[in-house]
Parts: C-alpha cells; sequence; structure tokens
C-alpha cells in the first residue's frame, strides 16, 4: 500500500468567499463567539452557569471558591480561543484577541509549576492526577488546550498559550511512556492523539509524535491498563461506588486499534481516535495504522453512517451498534460525531487522492454537521434524528425517544457541540484543497481566494460557485505547470469542464478530473454538475429504510417537515415516477432551494378501524421538500422524515 | 342506548371437541398444570423457587420460614385453582382433584380469624394490612382467589374455597366502604371488580355487588384515594424510598372511570378494569357505565390494538402509549393483557348483539394470546413482538429492545402469563356463546357440543368445524322455535349457508346471520366462509406500518421467519398483485396452513456502499409464511416480521 504525505492548504493561505458559508462563519463571528465568552464567564442570565473561567481563576489562586462543572470543563474555554483563533486568521479583530489574551494570560497563571493543568484536580483533588485516565479526560483536557495553542500561535504569532500547552505536554510525557514507573496508559476519550500530532509539526519537537505513537500503540494492549488503573484505584469510580469493569468497547482499548475493523463505542471518542490513527500514519509513514484507518473508515462509512453523514446510531453509550443498524427515529448522531467524521475525512485525503474521502466530507459537513446548528447561531442539536414524530418524543412512557429533541435548545451544560461547530466552520478553509507535489485537488466546491506554492512558484486561484444550489463553479488561475484536479462528487452522473470556455482535456483519477498544467495567468476553468432532483434509496440490509427513498440534490440531503407537508408525512409516498421541481427561494429559511414532487398521499380512511383488506386508496399530493440541516427552524415541528414512504 | 343482559352459556354446557383447540386443552392439563403443581411447590429443579405454598404453610403456621416472592405470591396458586377447576369441568380427575383439595385445606389454614388471607401481610407486615392498595395487590390477590373459589365451586360443587374467600371478602367489605371510618379506596391493581360481580352471581349476596360499584365508582374520585394513602404513609413507598406522588395513569385512577374515553396505563389493569366495569354494568344495568366501557372499548380496539390483538404497545409501564402508536419492534403486547382484552370482549358481548366484540376476540386469541405460548406447552412469552431482528436484541447498546425476547423462556419469576394463559384455554368454552331470551349466538367457530336452555327448552347443538384451518362448520341442532344467529367475521367477504343441504333463509343483524327459528331435530346448518390469502393494510396513522402489508387468512395472522425465508425479512415485498398460494401441512409446527406467496426481494448490492440513486432492483422471491402464533418455534429466530415491506 502505498502512503501519500500531502498538506491540506492552510487556512491563512484559503480565504473563503462563499454565498452558503459566509453566512455560517459570520455567525460564528457575531452569534457564537460572543456568546460563548458569556457563557464561560457565567454572564448569561437564566441558563445555568459554566464556570469554566471562574475555575482557572480559583486554580490560579486569584479567587476563592469551589470547582464547579464537569472535569472537562476547561476545554470549553480552550475550544473558543481555537475558534478564536481560526476566526482572526482573516478577520484580525482586536477587542476579540484582547479577550483571547487575557484568558490565556489567566489559564498560564492557573498552570501549576511542573506543567500541570486541570483545574478540576487543581482545585478538587490534587492528589489523584493521572490515578482515573478512563474516565477523567485529563488528556482530552492537554488535547484541546493544544488544538487550541496551536491555531492561536499559527494565528496571531503569538506563544504564550503554546507554551503553556507544551509545559503540560511535557509533564505528560514524564508521566506517560514505556520506561519503568511511567503509566503505560493513554486517555478514555481519545483527544490528545491527533493534537500531539499538530504539536509535533508547529514545534518539530518528535517527543510529541512519539507520545502519541506511544498512546496509540499501547490502547488495547494485554495487560489493559484501564484494567491495572481500575484495580489501583480498588474499583472504585470517578462518580463513587464500585465500578466492576471497564467497558474497552465503549472507549476503543478492546483490541489493539492495528486490529480493529469494526467502529465501535462513543462516536465522538471513536472518530477522534481514528482521525489520530490517520495523522500519525501521515507523519510516520506506519503503513499498518493507514491499513487500520482505512478498514475502519469503510465500515463507518460503507455499514454505519447515516446518509447524512451522521454516525453513532445509538443513545446507549452515544454510540456505534453494529453494522447497517440505523434507526432513523432512536438516533443519536450527535453533531460532534459528525464533526470527528469530517476530521477523519480530512486527514485521509492527506494519504490517498480518493474522492471517496471528501464525498463523505461534503455529505456530513452540508447535512449531519450544519443540522446542529439553529439558522440564528442560536440554538444547537446534539442528536440528528431522521425522523421525528414529536407526539412519540414527548410521551412519557416512549422513554427511548426521550434523547431526541424536536427543537434546539439555547446552550448545554455539557457544551462540547456549540463550539466545536464554531471551531470547524471557522476553519472550514483548511479542507477544501489538498496539494501533492504537482497538483492541487479541489475536495469541496466552497467559493474563496486560495494562495499556495507549487513546484516552487506562487500560484493563486479565484474560485466562485454556486454550490451548494447550483452545480456551476469558475476558477480563475495564475500561470503554472501544476496540474487542477477537480473533484467530481459522486452523486453527480453528468458534468462538463471547460477550459477558456472550451471542452477542457482532463483525465479521470479516483475520482477526480485532472486537467494537466500549462495554465495561464487569468485561465478560467468552468465545470458544471447537473443537480438534478433524486431519489436515493439505501442498502437493503438497511432494515430501517426498507421501501423508502430519501430526497437529494445534489450534496444536499432534504426532509419533510410537517410544517409544509401537514401532519401524517409517513401517509405521503415516493417512487422512481415521481416528477420534481426545484427552486431556489432567497427569502426562505434564508435562502434555499426548494422542492416540490408530484407525490402521492395515503387518504384518511372514512372507516374506524386500524386494519382492513388493502385497497391502495392515494390521492396526489405536491410534497414540499427542505434541505435536511434547515429543519426545526420554524414553530411546527411535530414531523420530520427523511425517508420516505416509497409505493 | 339499551343494555342487553344476556347469559353466556356456561362451561359446563359446552364441550369442546375440535382440531385446532383440543391440543391446546391438552397442553393445559397434561403440560401446564402439573408443570406449574411442581413450580408453586418448588420440585422444579434449576428453578428460581416460587414458595408460592410454602407461603400459605407458614402463614398457616405449619412451617417455620420467611416470605418470599411477590406481594402477589398467592395469586399463583389461586390461578393454578381456578385453571384446575375449569379442566375438571369436562375431565373429572381424581388425583388432580385431590392434589387441588389439599392446597384449599392448606389455604384454609392460613386464614385469619377475621377472614384475612394474603401471606405476605401475614408473615411479614402484619401490621401493614390495607396501608397500601396502591402497589401491594392485597385486593387483587382477593380477586384471583375468588376467581379461583367460584370456578371450583361450579366445577365440583364443594364450596371450603369459596367460603374462605367469602370471609376474606366480608372482611374487605368492613374496611373498605363509604361509611366514615373505612378506608374510600380500590385496588392499584384492578381485578377485584370483575371478581366480586363472579363471586355475587354464585351467592346472589347483593353485599359484593355493592363493593364492586362502590371501588368503580370511587375511582379516580377527587380528593383521590392514593394521594391519601400515600400521605397517611408519609410517602414511604412500599419498596422503601420517598415516592413523591402517585402515577395515577399506570392505574387508570387519573379521572373517574364514567370520564375516561382513552385507554392509558398498564394494559393488563386496563384491560381487568374495564371487564369490571362491563360486567357490574351488565348486572346493574348502568347504561352510563356501559357508555364508557363502549368508549373505552372502541379506543382500545380501534386505536392501540396490535394486528394480532395484542395491546400495550410500550415496555415502559407495560403500558397503552397513545392513538396509532403501535412499534411493531419495541412492542410490549404482554399476553396477559391480550387475555384481559378477550374477557372485557366476551363482557361486552352479553350487553350488546354486535359482531365486533367476537371479531376482535376471535383476532386476539388466534394470535395474540396464543403467541403466548409455545407449541410444547412449555415455554412462555410476555413479550409478543411483531418484528424481531435478534441481533438488534441482542446488541449492548440497543437497551430499547431488551424486554423483547426472541425465544420463549421456561417459566418467569412472575409468573403471570402462563397460569393465565391455562385458565382462558381452559374455560374457552365459556366464549363461544351468548345467549338472548331466543337466540343463540355462535360468536367463536370451535368444535364442540352444546346443551341449554331456551324459550324453555331444552336444545342441544353438534357443532363440528375445520376453522381455523378452513371457512366450513356444520352444526346439528334440535328441535325448537329459537333463533340462531352466526357471526359472519369481520374479514369474510363471502360465504355460504346451507340449511339441510338448501341456501338457507337468514337475515343480517349486527354482523350475525340469524336463522329464524323452526328447526328440527337433526336439522343441519353448513355455514362456509371464503378464506383467500389477504393482504391487509393498517389505519395510515399508524406510522409504524406505513407502506406495509400483512399476510392474513381467515382469522390467523401470518409472519415471516427466517428459519423460512432466510436473512433480511426487510428485503422480501409484496403489493396487491402478489400471487398466494396455501396448503395444509400436518407434520408442520403442530399442523397448519403453510402459505406461499410469489413475491419479489431487493437483489443485494454489489455495491460496497450505503446509498445510491434509486434503481428498484428486485428479483422474484417466493416467501413463506406461516402463523404469527406459531413463531418461534425453531433454532432459527434471528428475525420474524409481520408487516411486509410493500411496493
Amino acid at each position: 500500500m502505498k502512503l501519500l504525505k500531502q498538506n491540506v492548504i492552510p487556512l491563512k493561505n484559503v480565504k473563503i468567499d462563499d454565498g452558503f458559508w459566509n453566512r455560517y462563519q459570520r455567525l460564528v463571528k457575531e452569534e457564537i463567539l460572543p456568546y460563548q465568552y458569556l457563557a464561560i464567564n457565567d454572564q448569561v442570565p437564566d441558563v445555568e452557569p459554566s464556570h469554566a473561567i471562574k475555575n482557572f481563576k480559583i486554580a490560579a489562586g486569584l479567587e476563592e471558591g469551589e470547582y464547579y462543572g464537569y472535569v472537562f470543563q476547561d476545554t470549553d474555554v480552550y475550544k473558543w480561543i481555537e475558534a478564536v483563533a481560526y476566526t482572526l486568521v482573516h478577520n484580525r479583530d482586536e477587542e476579540l484577541e484582547k479577550k483571547a489574551d487575557e484568558i490565556i494570560d489567566l489559564i498560564e497563571k492557573a498552570q501549576q509549576k511542573d506543567g500541570y493543568l486541570v483545574t478540576y484536580f487543581i482545585i478538587k483533588e490534587p492528589d489523584k492526577r493521572f490515578t482515573n485516565l478512563l474516565d477523567c479526560h485529563e488528556l482530552y483536557s492537554l488535547g484541546h488546550m493544544i488544538e487550541g495553542a496551536v491555531a492561536y500561535y499559527e494565528a496571531t504569532g503569538k506563544d504564550k498559550f503554546l507554551k503553556v500547552a507544551c509545559r503540560f505536554a511535557d509533564l505528560v510525557d514524564k508521566v506517560i511512556g514505556p520506561e519503568e514507573g511511567k503509566l503505560h496508559g493513554y486517555c478514555g476519550h481519545p483527544e490528545i492523539e491527533l493534537a500531539l500530532v499538530k504539536l509535533y509539526r508547529v514545534t518539530k519537537n518528535e517527543k510529541y509524535l512519539n507520545l502519541c505513537k506511544y498512546m496509540i500503540d499501547e490502547r488495547g494492549k494485554e495487560p489493559h491498563f484501564f484494567d491495572i488503573e481500575l484495580e489501583k484505584r480498588n474499583h472504585i469510580s470517578h462518580w463513587g461506588g464500585r465500578q466492576d469493569k471497564v467497558d474497552k468497547y465503549y472507549n476503543q482499548s478492546h483490541k489493539p486499534v492495528r486490529e480493529q475493523d469494526v467502529a465501535v463505542g462513543h462516536a465522538v471518542r471513536a472518530g477522534y481516535l481514528y482521525t489520530g490513527m490517520a495523522d500519525l500514519a501521515c507523519e510516520t509513514g506506519d503503513v499498518t495504522l493507514l491499513e487500520a484507518a482505512k478498514r475502519l473508515w469503510d465500515n463507518v462509512t460503507t455499514k454505519q453512517m447515516y446518509i447524512t453523514g451522521g454516525i453513532g446510531s445509538m443513545a446507549g453509550g452515544e454510540a456505534f451498534s453494529f453494522d447497517y443498524h440505523l434507526p432513523n427515529d432512536t438516533v443519536y448522531a450527535e453533531t460532534c460525531a459528525a464533526i470527528s467524521l469530517a476530521f477523519f475525512a480530512q486527514r485521509m485525503l492527506k494519504m490517498e487522492n480518493d474522492s471517496k474521502y471528501a464525498d463523505v466530507l461534503e455529505r456530513t459537513l452540508y447535512n449531519g454537521i450544519i443540522s446542529g446548528m439553529q439558522l440564528d447561531g442560536k440554538h444547537f442539536f446534539y442528536v440528528n434524528p431522521l425522523e421525528v414524530w414529536e407526539k412519540q418524543n414527548l410521551h412519557y412512557a416512549t422513554y427511548h425517544h426521550r434523547h431526541v429533541r424536536t427543537k434546539r435548545p439555547g446552550w448545554f451544560g455539557c457544551a462540547c457541540c456549540p463550539p466545536n461547530l464554531a471551531r470547524l466552520i471557522a476553519s472550514l478553509g483548511e479542507y477544501i484543497y489538498t496539494q501533492s507535489e504537482d497538483t492541487i485537488y479541489v475536495n469541496l466546491y466552497i467559493g474563496n481566494n486560495m494562495k499556495t506554492n507549487i513546484l516552487g512558484k506562487d500560484v493563486e486561484i479565484k474560485f466562485s460557485t454556486n454550490y451548494p444550489w447550483g452545480g456551476e463553479s469558475a476558477i480563475e488561475v495564475s500561470k503554472g505547470d501544476y496540474k487542477l484536479a477537480l473533484r467530481i462528487p459522486e452523486w453527480c452522473e453528468n458534468y462538463n469542464i471547460l477550459k477558456n470556455g472550451k471542452k477542457a482535456d482532463y483525465k479521470l483519477q479516483n475520482g477526480y478530473a485532472v486537467l494537466d498544467g500549462g495554465f495561464c495567468d487569468g485561465d478560467k476553468i468552468e465545470i458544471s454538475f447537473d443537480m438534478p432532483v433524486t431519489l436515493v434509496e439505501a442498502n437493503p440490509q438497511v432494515r430501517e429504510d426498507a421501501g423508502k427513498y430519501a430526497i437529494t440534490r445534489g450534496p444536499i440531503v432534504y426532509c419533510l417537515e410537517s410544517a409544509d407537508n401537514g401532519e401524517n408525512l409517513w401517509a405521503i409516498r415516493v417512487d422512481e415516477n415521481t416528477k420534481f421541481t426545484h427552486y431556489y427561494d432567497e427569502n426562505f429559511l434564508g435562502g434555499c432551494v426548494v422542492i416540490k414532487g408530484e407525490a402521492v398521499r395515503v387518504k384518511e380512511w372514512t372507516e374506524n378501524k386500524l386494519y382492513r383488506k388493502a385497497k391502495r386508496e392515494e390521492e396526489p399530493f405536491t410534497l414540499t421538500a427542505i434541505p435536511y440541516a434547515f429543519w426545526s427552524n420554524r414553530e411546527d415541528t411535530r414531523e420530520m422524515k427523511v425517508f420516505i414512504t416509497g409505493r
């Protein structure tokens, strides 16, 4: 197996200017970041306080008080800084930067002499540091600290936070490792792995890469670290009470990572772990690790992924369940899990020029990720169902739907998803391109201006598109012999590529149309994808979707909502002969393409009964489908449905 | 509203001799009763002891020891006696009767001087009698005692047990009632109501009818008895710990019974309560109560009943959920709840000559009730799912399917369903006929010999049938001017009635073909129902069944099992054009009609992916459907499905 080692073109070189994403990036800057700043500072009225900044102040000895919040509460602050950093790259903002600097000063003050910095343990259980890697998220916290510190350093050039992160990482390196007396351990919640690779890249210090490698190699080995740790803790769990054993599937330590081929357990943990594995493989050239990552990728995306790009089908453990088990109503599909899949995809693109990774990236980005956020940028879903019957969700006896909400709440006690969305959207520029020695790969169709150096020359690309509502993109390139590889989306059956208005020459390679060099300044490449409304069926092994169809157009998965179609969406039926039309409505849901379909509806019965001899009484019905990601943006959320009854 | 007051023709006058039911009645006598006798005597190896008889011995002072079992453990003994009694009616068996007599002697010895008899309180909490009617089942226990005692008296003429029951009922009458100083209460688990009507009928003592009426009238009134009781108990629950409030929906005391129109809460409780309401209405002529019973009947059977006649869709609370919410996989549909629906139907038939009651009785009897029992008579389901994917049920993360088993276990700790099945099957003769002043109504098509007195004359009927596998019945009648009303099943579109080989004259009334008197001895009525294989659709409001079909033939609901059709039953599709054939196979599952269908199967994909543009690739597939009630009688129970994907 060949392993490429390509770069993503970094954020500072890619400035997004896009009809679809500008709004989201503006929401991050104007809504999410200010709101989150207030939240971590306990300044949001009528909301349970976060206490995150307060914990740092107490740990720094600047205030008195008790610790409050989750054991990983610090990470809310780190993720805020990370999102701020990405935002600052193209939008320097002195006031925002000043706020971040002040918080970083505070963080530094809270750091202990030996480098330790998790406020929970500093304040509450100083003698319990590193005694419960299984549940206490210390390394997870360090991971987010590193990600924030690296991003802030890259955005501003300021290294104070980076040094804080290095000091804590150095301490962890002294505590964890193969040597006798060290813990032969790793974190119950993967995250540190991918962060250490980032730290290595920016510091060039191999110690961090080796620490990452140690944690990944050690995971799942026997004798099992979490068993040993549990024994040492006398089987006392973090929450008090006796813990008999460790659920190793839950945290993906059920076997060594290179032996894993089926995604199991908590989906966010899994996504972060696989991303870290891919990062490490890319840096070290370790093909065995790449192979494991590829197997896990294939399992996730060909056996356990919703059509929206959501992953983790079960509320129990917020977890993967098993192949082809994708319930639409009791689903979990956490926003953060979809985000972790985007991370994973981006890392795989660096090692393999295969459009399948970008196809999944696009799928989850336009559907299962942004469905996590209301169009106002102020309300967020953890759980992203593909089917909702509000009556069922609200009924007292139907307890297995209770985790599924029909309306996005304002913020959460465990506020992982909103800041995760913020940092992904703010760094979206890094997901558009990958670059090999001689080729620029366009993975996502998002309007942007990009600069890079390829084959020794500075190159600039101006990319404009009406994606995802239309399939037309225009790319103005600058002079050079580099190749330009344009991803042909999996969903696209017909497309057309022009160079300066004439049919372009290209070769198809692994899902990309590769245009072969020789560009002049101002050359204009146009690519247009036919974007018809398309009915999609699920693999027949997905029992939940048997006999049903999803409506899609381009990368967008559509849904029916009761707000447009009235009650009982289940009675609406479509098939391959259903005629669909679509139009862009700039005044609807912030502007989107709406789909109409000449479907049928099963007639309401006149009989007051439950069962009768089948007689297929249908009547014409014009259905209205809206982008799935935009559901629950109106008052009426009684019903929503992605997979529609077939006929 | 007119209220009839008809009789069922009692068990002693109806001797079943039927190709289908003889086997079940034999299983009751030869398997269930002997097994249950061993069980209550703790003589089954490798099974948790029942301790039921032992509790009586301890309460009687004959043995030392601690109480063990549920608070209602006594009822296992009562239900055994009741089933024994029904069995003895047509099968006197000295040995069996001797065992019952010995147990009755023991029960009498355990009775306290004041008549009290619940062994839990006698042994364990003598000072807590009648302090927790909400949860402690004391009146429920008395109810089953009465049912057993009445049945045993009617079967054998022996009144010792009946006297025991009267003494306990007399005590309860002293404790509960409208007078000051008495409890203005009723039982958290209805059952006593229907039992007191039985006791009234056999003793003619109106006290028992009045007590029943008091309990039914009082239920759900404010100030609420269970609130007052909880207050008196200082909010201490039976299981220790504080109980804040009472779930009044759970036990149908959320409002006065005459104001109830939607079935809620624990389905068995509901079924027993509605049966008791109907019993009381029938005895007292209380039309307001009949109206409430009719509303609840309509709600249950037209909004909340599975096609199998199962009721109670939710595991949480073993309860009704809401109209048209009938999930096939997370279903509860407890065997006992279906049995309670049969009770309810039988009582309604006494007040209204409407075939709809018998239609539901037949539906639940041939499907959702007997599905509770394996063909060996030794294994039993509590929960009767309409769809099973074993992988999902067994997977650790899919906790909301855990209550659904794919194989019937041997017996239960809480052994309500097997003895309930036993007493229903043993008393099935009482469900066949109702009789008005001048008409004999045939409600069920079960072979039997019946004697009754009508219009002052003794009459005899010999009824033979090949039901449910065929639709042909022959009825030999004896001389008289009575009318004979033959139910035309709801499922039947074409039928033919002959009298002595010639087309008979009849009038259709409320779903019955009424033959108008003037019978001579030996007259032969033949009725034959066309019994084609029929695809059934559910009301479109039942979202779970949208786009799906059930296969039925006559009263029998069919299912697909993986044992016959291989894995992934979801990929099998039928529609109104599917050709079905059927045949009787005497060597298959104890003899039954098997259905074959020229259906299609969605082709397995060659692509290793989850979603693709819909292209409906199907291949011919001959499906095999078996009677739903007979599912899980073979090794392979990986999948089962009643509602099949449509096309």
